[in-house]
């Protein structure tokens, strides 16, 4: 079923219709908001067709997964914007994709996103129609889009740097592996982010670009800072728990080394003593040493010399 | 043996002849498919000769072994694409190439590929022909080719999300080599799609480039953004890779310490007691502490004492 | 409440006024200093409104986080500079903000800063007014941002000089956790100066910006230069103490190779020892070398030859 | 001695001259080659002298060693290029530099190069002149120099997938010293190849280059062609050897946790046990415990709870 | 002090006077070199004064520390400079700093520099005057500021070679320090030697640039190669050495791996067996093993048979 959103004027109000096919008297009466969430991929092809998309569009269109893209062919633009459904960092269980094709008159979204509450936010807003009905919806949208990702990122700069504090204070296996999810995830939403950065930057850059029609120059500068910005701050989180997963190793590396130092220098001083009292504990019949007088204080005598020998030689090698 | 396809509208289908030269009047019967699998170096030489094919266009269509390119000189245009032939990213095999020079009006291919599957997809599909028949042909055989791709990526992705689960919960070397192995293979995709990706970029960002004399440019943009995407992908894979590398590192090395802490306090502790248990051990006659009626006692508390101010420092040291 | 700074030519000085709403011949004494330090959030809201101030600069105007920027609409320029409010790079407590927005005739500024003395000397100067009094108050503050950095950089470089020397010579914990502790800060810096730069390369690079309409291209050339060489410093800085950790590493590494070394030698030559002694220790009824004649002078032997023979053996392996 | 090589048509065939300078007429029989192999500094500084070459042409024509570059001035053109000598990449014992200087009629060549068969190939080819015989001579010799790395680097494509499946079976020193040679010889030549594919990336991007002047387009793109292949070859096995090598490291790094695991393990358990034997071992006169007559068999069962204790200890701890 | 330098045509040499300010007609006797060295701060800012010289260039000139750059406001060009005053690149004891300001008709140097041979050279020539004597002044002081660099490098890359040589077969941590001294230092040489170089670079690829007003642009872009190949050589440098230092710890780690693997064996075998000993060495008095006839034997064949166990235990482990 498509759902078709229009604004009655006498009513005063939008009405919503369930219909399998557009009617062919339905682009008389814009703004109009075709919703394909529930409509069957042969409907969602019929009506592509019907309004004449372009096949690459129409191809890309109906995608469940494609990185973020703006195209325009003829009156219509395809944009495809992805926003981010999880509630933190820690996993990527999903890329929440808005699919939008929209001329001067219609807008046809699809949402593919099984978060309900960022579901319910990328709706467009049914309020009376101003000059630009279509552009304000496509703009609410993004910005919706923008900030799904701000909330959260702003969130998680508190919790790096506690991260960060916990990590130089006294590390382990449990914080590196979250780190490594972390990380995970921030490469691919830094992914997602550098397309909506560019595409915008496109619209920006290009004279004559096909958004410049639809947008004034200061929103498009607008969503492009947003995704900049956004975008940066991602690179700059994933960049610091580089910095934190190499500075571990590093600390760590310190470490070992500290407690090879004492092995060695423990191990060294009295594995060689307990052999020599091992040698004396052995039960030969025939071992004269063992009879003198003064075996047993020349032998202390001469383990202590070959400790405190060991000692000074690990002093002289600057071992502490 | 050259195989000459043509269409005969008479007859309403395909033909198919084998020559070793091309007749003189076969210019006049576009659309024309020249497949050169069978043919001899020779053969190839002549008739490339024959068409009047530049030398440098020439020299590089002949090549069984050349990074992707598109090169123009007059009506003839040279475009050389790999495919990924192998089943997954584990091993290179080959690099399956699809030498392409085609006019207005004549198709020439070369194809190197041992795999099966992927050999009979990389044939120009014999239907009806339309408009532009040449074209229709390079764009399937463009489009199959960044489909074999995608379709071991994306199968790729879910590899990753499973190895980056194992690795983080416990890893070992067979995981380990398997992504150093997955991380060379993805590097030389990596080249491979660079160099297509560059090539489609250049038709779109240079003017009076000779493939939109052959492509309407939504096509061209497709064929861009198609191995765009899936370098993107491709890096991104081997970065996080890489990231999995270098966090086990970080992670290996932490758990190298934790044992060191055990090793170093267990040994720090009983080895130099042992010591002390090997000197009361010892078999000379005159050793007068042993008859002392609390030397036992005395050296179990020694003992003790010696133990429990171990603990104590490595406590104080942070140790535990 | 807005503080409203005008001079009086009259009175010879500048006059200072409390106001909660601008009246409406306020913009007719230029030029105004509008400081809105004190003002609500109302007040801030209503006098951008009275301005006809458009929605997004506003919107940005009143952010008290935003990384910095440009941007002009209608006869406005909204320029949001970050300064280095911190003694030193050991933490980034806070990101001393100065939001400024101005005409030929106005400025308007907000400023988010904690530290006094940054706070006071980030005031427009009060002075005689010259030809572009507003020019020169922008240049003026940028200039002090500018210079709340490089302080601190030059500050920053003996001391990384001398960390390197100790960290070279004798390398711990507590370094390693404050060159992380650097680091982590330098990055944001970094961010931070390299916005600032990006500001005004803008300014010199695309013909018709509007700050040329404001400043001399010498002054944004100086204003490019000085943020760029500032942006270049800290991008160095970060990098030696990213080589330092890295060598760190590298020498730790050698150091644990070094004990192992000496750890491996001593165990493997005297723990088998040890255990040959531990035999002869044993105190079975019926062990006949126990009473041969030789018996203790063949074992010492045999224990020499082993002794002696790992010695060679581990010189020959090129141990020691 | 300058050799002097010129054509005579009547002879039919290339005379060779020694002079130990150009006679006045010698720009008039043109093509002219002339060879300064065995020239003096002062022949050659007089040469380039009576020919009128611009002194900073001059100075870079007679260095033995500057990096690859074109420079035109007048109706000259200086082409420095590079060729690889060595036998293959594990030592990079010369830099084989073939200096240009050359017009429409004159080509001066200076060739730096002690490997026997390179030197050879490196000459101008005496065959019958065509209507650009300085050009063809120009293009003979860089598709020399092209040729001189590409056989290497592609036997060199075999012997790093060789080395990668030994070093991910079973890595050694040896192994690594040789990735290290191959690192630092691929380091050098790839700022070769960069420079080289530079030099003709600069003929096909500007307007008006003088290379255009000489060479029909296609020439130069195949110059630039094959030079950009070999450096992004260069790069990509540089790049492979570092994954090996960072590679080896997380491999080396797990296989010493392992160890580490099994010697503290087998540390832990048995270094308290033999302690305690040790104690019973102590030859006090007055020890009750040994007296006891389940002494012995109390006491195995104590160290075999505390083995197993012990055990299970670590398999809680998951160390195995 | 100013010192005044002026060429007599009667005299036929140079002259030169001290003044402590410049005399009005100074400006009339071109070519004009005043050597500020000995100026005071004072007799400096006085001077550009009177010249007229621009604020933001006068500021930049009067820095004893600045990086390198290029300015052009009006008649004056400010052009800074940095040679390398050290013997090597094992420490940078000081930014040897050459500003220079001139005129077509005027050259002004202050030279900060502390090494003796070093100042000597960076004086301008005083030859007869040319066409151009400022211009060949600042070519001269150019040349020589890019030669203070080259001789060091070429002397550092056969130290390097041997570096290498001696890291590959033995490292060491006082070679481990000195190549961190050597990064050290070339990265802030490399970063100098990038200004100079985009100094440069920037006179050859913007129009109309102030350079090309007083230089040929042959010379413009020798100036450029030659600090293009300086830096290219210093970050080559620089990476050999981060090859090395990442080399060198992956050496390392194989070498404790081999030693650990060595010592593990060792330990695993022979601290059980010396277990197995102490038990038997213990003094109760009801061991009944003790008493059987063939309990030694038994004895050492169960270590026997448990050291032979864990020998090829390890050997099924592929540990040796
Ligand atoms: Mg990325
Ligand atoms: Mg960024
Ligand atoms: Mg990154
Ligand atoms: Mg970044
Ligand atoms: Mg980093
Ligand atoms: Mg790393
Ligand atoms: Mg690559
Ligand atoms: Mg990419
Ligand atoms: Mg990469
Ligand atoms: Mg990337
Ligand atoms: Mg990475
Ligand atoms: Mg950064
Ligand atoms: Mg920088
Ligand atoms: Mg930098
Ligand atoms: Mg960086
Ligand atoms: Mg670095
Ligand atoms: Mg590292
Ligand atoms: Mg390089
Ligand atoms: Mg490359
Ligand atoms: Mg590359
Ligand atoms: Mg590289
Ligand atoms: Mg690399
Ligand atoms: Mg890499
Ligand atoms: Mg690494
Ligand atoms: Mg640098
Ligand atoms: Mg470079
Ligand atoms: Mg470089
Ligand atoms: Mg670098
Ligand atoms: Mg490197
Ligand atoms: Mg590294
Ligand atoms: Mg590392």
């Amino acid at each position: 079923m498509i759902s078709v959103n229009y604004y009655d004027p006498e009513l005063g109000g939008w009405q919503q219709q369930q219909v399998s096919r557009l009617p062919a008297n339905a682009r008389h009466t814009p703004p109009l908001w075709l919703d394909l969430q529930q409509a069957s991929a042969a409907e969602e092809q019929q009506l592509l067709q019907d309004l004449g998309i372009a096949a690459t569009m129409a191809e890309d269109f109906s995608k469940t997964r494609h990185p973020p893209k703006f195209e325009a062919v003829g009156d219509f633009n395809l944009l495809i914007l992805r926003a981010y459904a999880d509630a933190d960092f820690s996993e990527l269980t999903e890329n929440a994709q808005l699919n939008l094709l929209f001329s001067q008159d219609i807008l046809i979204t699809k949402l593919h996103c099984s978060q309900q509450l960022l579901r319910s936010q990328l709706q467009p807003q049914l309020t009376q129609p101003g000059n630009n009905p279509i552009s304000d919806w496509v703009k609410q949208l993004t910005l919706t889009v923008s900030a799904s990702y701000l909330e959260k990122l702003l969130v998680f700069e508190d919790e790096l740097g506690e991260l960060e504090d916990r990590m130089l204070h006294k590390g382990n296996d449990e914080l590196m592996t979250m780190m490594m999810r972390y990380r995970s995830v921030l490469r691919k939403v830094s992914r997602n982010l550098a397309y909506q950065k560019d595409l915008f930057a496109d619209a920006l850059f290009e004279e004559q670009h096909s958004l410049l029609r639809r947008f004034a120059l200061a929103d498009l500068r607008d969503f492009y800072e947003k995704f900049e910005r956004l975008h940066s701050m991602t690179e700059m989180y994933y960049d610091q728990l580089s910095d934190l997963v190499q500075g571990y190793l590093s600390t760590t590396s310190h470490q070992i080394n500290e407690r090879m130092k004492v092995l060695t220098m423990v191990s060294s001083i009295f594995i060689p003593l307990t052999f020599v009292a091992g040698i004396y504990g052995m039960n030969f019949s025939n071992m004269p040493e063992l009879e003198l007088e003064w075996g047993y204080y020349l032998t202390l005598g001469f383990m202590l010399a070959v400790g405190l020998g060991s000692l000074i030689w690990f002093k002289h090698l600057k071992w502490w």
